[in-house]
C-alpha cells in the first residue's frame, strides 16, 4: 500500500523541541524526540511489553521510559533497563529504530529497512536554506489520500476554477504542459512567456518589481515530483527576456506524509527571493497561500475523498484529460515503485543528476536561469 | 437492496431554489438544480474525472461547472465543455441523468433506468392541492432503516402507547383492521362509528366542528401505501351517519426516501379542509405533529434501529402479532418488486384504478364519501 | 469471546432506584428493575416483537409494558398481556430472564445459562458489608478491554511508574511476587516487612496511625482475582510485628464488566478499618483513588487498547516480564474456563475453601491476622 524503503517528512525542525512527540506515519506509530546534542531519534512509539505508548512515559538522559512498566529504551530501540526485580532483558524487548535525517529545516524518517536507508534518495530542497530566499512553513491535516493531493499540484490547470483565477492566467491556460522524466523524477512544466500575470502575482509585478501590471510578463511554472510525496514548484515572474533571478522568483514545496489511506498531514513552503526581510510580503504570500491551500484546496481534496470513500480511485474508471498527464506518470511511477519494492528489486535513482540538461531544453527564456534545485 | 424503477421525493418544491442542492438517495450523490425556466434537473453529484463533487461547482446558465478542473455538464449528464487545451470530450466524460417530475409541491426522481421511468407508477397526491384543503410541510432526518418507518405507519395501534393516547382511542383500538390489495398497492383502514375521538381530535370536535366532545363521532382512518415507500392516510371525523366532507378531514402524507440503509430522510405533510385560513389551527397541527413525529416516533424508531444494527430485521425471527399484517404485507410486496426488478421483470400497476370500487366495500358510513385520492 | 456462565456486577445497589434502567453487558442488551418488594430483575430488554428497547417503556406494577405497541413482560421474561384485539400471546413471545443476587451492595447477574446459575460461583466480598468497615464505591466507564484492566491490576509494580511513587515504594520493589492458584482462583501477593510505606500510606502512618512516618512499618499487598473478573486487593499498613487488624487496613474491590471487546465498566470500592467516621480520611481515600483511577491508570489503559486496537494482544507477541506472571495466569485460567464452557463442561470451584491454609503459608507477619475473605 505504500512506499516503505522512502524518506517522509516527519515533522519540521522547529515542530520538535524537548516533549516527546508522536507521529502515525504509514500507519504505523512513532516516537519522535531529540537526544542532548539536540540530534532527533525515531523509533517505534509502541512499548513491545504491553504495547502502552511510549510518548505518554519520560525522558531518562538520551532514552525514554515507558511510564506504565518503566521499561527504558535507547535510540537504538533495544531496552537498556528493565526495572524489575532480576532485570533481565530479554533481545525481543526492543522496537523498531527509524533512520533520520535532519536537512533544510525538515526531520526526515526513513520509514523501510534501516539498513537500506540511502541519502542518495532524499530528493534536493536546499533552495529551503539558500542565501538571498526566506521560507515560510506549514502544515495542513487533510482528511484525503496523499495522491489525491499530488493530483493536485501536478496539474495547476485546476487554479482557473478552484483559485477563482487568482493563480491563473490566459498565459498558464494555453501554455503546453511538457512532462519530463529522469530516474523516478518527474516533471510538469509550463512556460509561459510575454502575457499577463495571474493576478496573485500581478500585485507581486507591482510592489516587488515596479512593474505595470498591465505590462506582460515572462511567467514559469515548473513542478518536480519525486516518490513517494514530495513536489517542489519552481515559479515567478521577469520582465519579457529578462534573466529569471532579475524577477520575483518562488519555490513552493509540499511533503505529504501519509497518516492512513484516507488521511495526509501534508507540510508545505513558500521560498522567496524577494522582500525576504519585508513583514508585508511575508503576510502576502502567508495569506495567499494559506486561503488558497485551506480554504479552497483542502475542502475540494476531502470531498473527493468523501466521494470516493473507501475504494481505489482508479477502480472507478475516472475519465482521462489531458493535464492528467504528470498526475498520471506520478501515480504510475509510485506503483512501479511500490511493485518493485514488494518484489525486493532496486529503486531507480532521482533524477537531480540529470536535472540541468533536462531543464535546459525546456527552459525557454532568452536568458534562462536554470533553478538552483 | 433498494427499488431503483420507481419515483423518490428528492426534495419539496420551495427547498429547490437558485443554489445547487445535493441530495444522497439510495447511497448516491445526486446534483439538483433548477434550469433558468424553473425546471428541476437531477444529474450525477461525482465529475467522471475525478469525482470532485458537482454541487460544489457553479451554474452557467442551465449548466453546471465542475469548481476543480472546470469540467461543465448539462441537464443530460454529458459533458458539454472541456475548457482544457484541446477541449477534446471523451463520451465518456458523462453523469446519470435522472428523470424528475414536479408534482404537488413535491420533486421526484426515478432512481432507476430513464427510459424505465414511468409516470403511472406516481401514486397520486393530487389532495396536496386540492381545492378547499391546506397542505403544511416538513421534513425529518430520521437514523433508521425506511422500512422500520413503514412499519410504524401501517400499524396505528402504536398511537394508544408510543403517542401517550393522544391519537388513540378505545374505538380505535376494538376496530377491525382490513386490509386491501390493489396492483402493489396497500390499504389498512379501521372503521370507527359512534364512538369517542382521540383527544387531539376531540380538540377539533370541539374547535372546530361546535360539538360537544363528549358526543359520539363517527372516525375513519384509511392508510394506503406504494412502493418503495409513499404512505397517505386519510383520516377525520364526522357526526354519526354524516357524510365526511362535513366533517374535520385531513390527509396526512409520508414520503420515506432511504439515504443509506439506516438513515432516512422523511417528508411528512398536513392536508386539512377546516380553519385553513386560522393561524390557530394550523399551529395546532404543525404543533400536534411535530410533537408525534419528532419527540415520539422518531426516537423509538431509532432507537429500536440501533438494536437491530446492521443486521436484518427478519433475519431476527420477530414475533408478529395481528397488528402486523398490513406492514408484512407492505414488505412483502417491497420485496417482490425487487426480485422482479432484479430479474428484469415489470412492476405491477399501482392500485389508483381499483380505489373507488375497493373502497366502497369498506367505507361504511352511512354517507361515504370517497377520499378524493 | 466471553465467559457467560457467570456473575457480572450489573449494577451497585444504589444506582438501581424505580426507573427502568438499561446496560449493555457481554454486547447484550438488558432492562434492569426493582419490583414492588425492591428484588431486583434482569431480562432481554429487545422487545421480541419488532425490537424496541424495553427500557423505553413503563412500569405497570411488577412487570414492564414496552412504549411502542404495548406488550408487557413480567421478571420470567414471558409476555404476559397483549394488549391488541384478540389478545393471544406466541410462546415465542418472551424475553431472556437473567439469574440475578443482591449481596454487598451490588446486583450481580448471571449472563449464561439460567439453570447452571450457582451461587457458589459469586467470590466473597463480605469484606463490603463487614463491621467496623466502611466502604466507597464508585464507577469508570473504561474505552479497553477487560483483561488489560485486569493486567494493570494484578501487576502492583506499575505503581512506582504510573502512579507516580504514591503507591509504591523500595519495599514494594524489591518484594518478591508470590502467586497462588486454588481452583480456579489465583492470589498475586507482596510481603513487605519492616520498610518505609508508600507516599500514600505514609500519610495514614502519620495520621490515622499515630506513627512517625520515617519509621519502618510492615506492608503487605495481596491481590485476589476470580474469573471473569472480579479483584480484591487486601492492602494495609501495621507496625513492624504487630498483628494486621491493628494496623491501617483496607481492601479495594475491582469488577470489571465487559460492554463490548474494547468497552468496560469497572466498579470499584475501598474498604477501610480507620477513620470509618472521620470525613477528611473519607475524602482522602476518594480522592488518592480517584486520581489514581481516572487520571492515571484510565488514560493509560485507554491508550494502550487504542494502540493494539481491534487486535488481540495475544496475538501481537507481547514480550513478558517476571510480573506479568500473575496476569499471565488469569488471562490462561479464563481462556480455559472459556473454552471448558465451549466445551460443555463444569466450571472448577472458586478457591475459597482453600484461602486460609494457602494464605497461612504466605502469610509471614510475626503475628499474621488473615484476611476476612
Amino acid at each position: 500500500m505504500y512506499l516503505k524503503n522512502a524518506w517522509y517528512v516527519a515533522a519540521w525542525t522547529h515542530e520538535l523541541g524537548e516533549e516527546l512527540a508522536e507521529r502515525t506515519i504509514l500507519g504505523t506509530s512513532i516516537l519522535l524526540y531529540r537526544k542532548g546534542n539536540g540530534e532527533a531519534v525515531a523509533i517505534g512509539n509502541l512499548c513491545p511489553h504491553r504495547f502502552a505508548p511510549l510518548h505518554m512515559g519520560r525522558r531518562i538522559g538520551d532514552t525514554v521510559q515507558c511510564n506504565y512498566h518503566g521499561m527504558v529504551f535507547g535510540e537504538s530501540g533495544h531496552c537498556v533497563l528493565n526495572p524489575h526485580r532480576g532485570g533481565v532483558i530479554s533481545p525481543a524487548m526492543k522496537v523498531a529504530a527509524y533512520p533520520v535525517l535532519e536537512r533544510n529545516g525538515a526531520i526526515w524518517i526513513w520509514m523501510g529497512e534501516a539498513n537500506a536507508a540511502d541519502e542518495a534518495m532524499l530528493p534536493d530542497f536546499d533552495c529551503y536554506s539558500a542565501p538571498g530566499f526566506k521560507t515560510i512553513r506549514g502544515m495542513m491535516d487533510v482528511a484525503a489520500n496523499y495522491e489525491l493531493i499530488a493530483d493536485n499540484l501536478l496539474d495547476l490547470t485546476h487554479a482557473e476554477f478552484l483559485h477563482d483565477g487568482a493563480l491563473s492566467s490566459e498565459a498558464i491556460t494555453i501554455s503546453k504542459l511538457e512532462t519530463l522524466e529522469a530516474g523516478s523524477t518527474i516533471w510538469a512544466n509550463r512556460w509561459c512567456p510575454n502575457g499577463d500575470a495571474a493576478p496573485v502575482w500581478s500585485q507581486i509585478q507591482e510592489r516587488v518589481m515596479g512593474v505595470d501590471p498591465a505590462k506582460p510578463i515572462d511567467h514559469w511554472l515548473y513542478m518536480r515530483w519525486d516518490a513517494p510525496g514530495h513536489l517542489l514548484l519552481d515559479v515567478g515572474i521577469t520582465e519579457p527576456g529578462n534573466p529569471r533571478e532579475e524577477g520575483a522568483w518562488v519555490f513552493t514545496g509540499h511533503h505529504l506524509t501519509p497518516v492512513s489511506p484516507t488521511r495526509t498531514l501534508y507540510y508545505w513552503t513558500v521560498v522567496r527571493n524577494h522582500g525576504v526581510d519585508d513583514p508585508e510580503i511575508e503576510a502576502f504570500w502567508q495569506g495567499s497561500i494559506d486561503y488558497a491551500f485551506a480554504v479552497q484546496d483542502k475542502p475540494m481534496i476531502e470531498a473527493q475523498q468523501a466521494m470516493i470513500g473507501d475504494r481505489q480511485v482508479e477502480d472507478l474508471n475516472p475519465v482521462a484529460i489531458p493535464a492528467d498527464l504528470a498526475g498520471a506518470k506520478a501515480r504510475r511511477m509510485l506503483s512501479r515503485l511500490r511493485t518493485a519494492e514488494a518484489k525486493g528489486e532496486g529503486r531507480p535513482p532521482l533524477g537531480g543528476a540529470a536535472l540541468h540538461d533536462l531543464l535546459a531544453k525546456t527552459a525557454k527564456s532568452a536568458n534562462p536561469v536554470l533553478p538552483v534545485v
